[in-house]
């Protein structure tokens, strides 16, 4: 386990649930679909917002649209605050106390670059495709100039980033061992259902393979 | 439609998809499993952190570590604003500027109250006990006064709340429409999977019907 960045990314609760090795984050960032992004608003207060991000090297990227009065303050330079999450299961103790999931997250501090260079919006824009699905990005007809200017995308730095991860079974007190009740783990999985075609789809347009074979991660 | 509680509840960006109907608000509180809660820090900036939360009627509640630094600004009435999220299907349109997430959320803005009252106390870790699996409340064996002593149970009221949600297929362009290529809808679903007993679990105790036969929501 190597060093938190900095003092607060260290993870003071459960630190034996810390990572702070890039893989790891990065594989978080990667799996998790969706992204929540904090920021402090102009009152002060903190604002809380899911979006989808996707990670290009040590960039993370978020999707944003121009029109939301949410995102101004981001693209102002305001710090932001994100988490991704993934609950890979229930954990169901003897104690209530003992409850919990098992789950991997990351935390990532930073500072918000609007992308402005068109080079870089194309590669933040099919990284983001990809993400939502993979193979998607080569099929999609990417935005034109317009359509840019409606978009926000953002660039964060991974170098200020934590994960915690929790694996394994229920941890429970001795004295609760003997409890007639069943203790263990309840896996979750999130599958792609069933392929629902637009209702406006031209008859003989097939269903592609990286939509119909799609799994995450 | 009703209207929105407050200014800042106001969803400005895409009004078609705002909700503010309680039934809405508290169906998604219901059925996201987990949610994130943000908060400004002593130093101004924004934090955020998943935990699960449980609603007893109009009261939103949300369980923390009271060893965790992160809880104890929130534990000292500062204001947070929480997001639940649940995302029903990857909406893949022939534009990639058109891609979208069918999705349920709900933000609500509030000061959280330290819940000390013995019963409510108790009341709070059933529901959230509930809340991650329904039955577990009846066979978990409940805190114990020092454990209690080890938990923070914040108790937020559900009157300043917005909700957004994206059903249907993709909205391409008319150009676009077209294309050679497949859109539609790809629903997300979330399943338990096999339960795995605890090591240390004595032999002759059975799944619960209410594990096995679990579902979300």
């Amino acid at each position: 386990m190597s060093d938190a960045p900095t003092v607060r990314t260290q993870v003071h609760r459960l630190p034996e649930r810390a990572r702070y090795d890039r893989p790891t984050i990065d594989r978080i960032l990667d799996e998790a679909l969706i992204c929540h992004v904090a920021w402090s608003a102009e009152d002060g207060r903190a604002r809380v917002l899911p979006t989808i991000q996707a990670r290009v090297g040590d960039t993370l990227y978020l999707h944003g649209s121009r029109a939301a009065r949410a995102w101004k303050a981001v693209a102002g330079g305001a710090e932001v605050c994100v988490a991704a999450t993934i609950v890979d299961g229930l954990v169901l103790a003897r104690s209530a106390f003992h409850h919990s999931m098992n789950y991997r997250s990351v935390v990532l501090y930073g500072r918000a670059r609007e992308v402005t260079d068109p080079e870089e919006l194309l590669a933040a824009a099919r990284a983001i495709t990809h993400h939502v699905l993979p193979g998607r990005e080569d099929e999609a007809r990417m935005p034109t100039p317009d359509e840019f200017k409606q978009t926000i995308l953002f660039a964060i730095p991974i170098d200020e980033a934590s994960a915690k991860v929790r694996t394994g079974p229920p941890k429970d007190d001795e004295p609760d061992l003997a409890l007639p009740l069943w203790a263990g783990v309840l896996p979750l999985v999130t599958r792609p259902g069933t392929p629902e075609p637009s209702p406006d789809l031209p008859e003989g347009i097939a269903v592609p393979g990286y939509v119909a074979d799609a799994r995450r991660p």
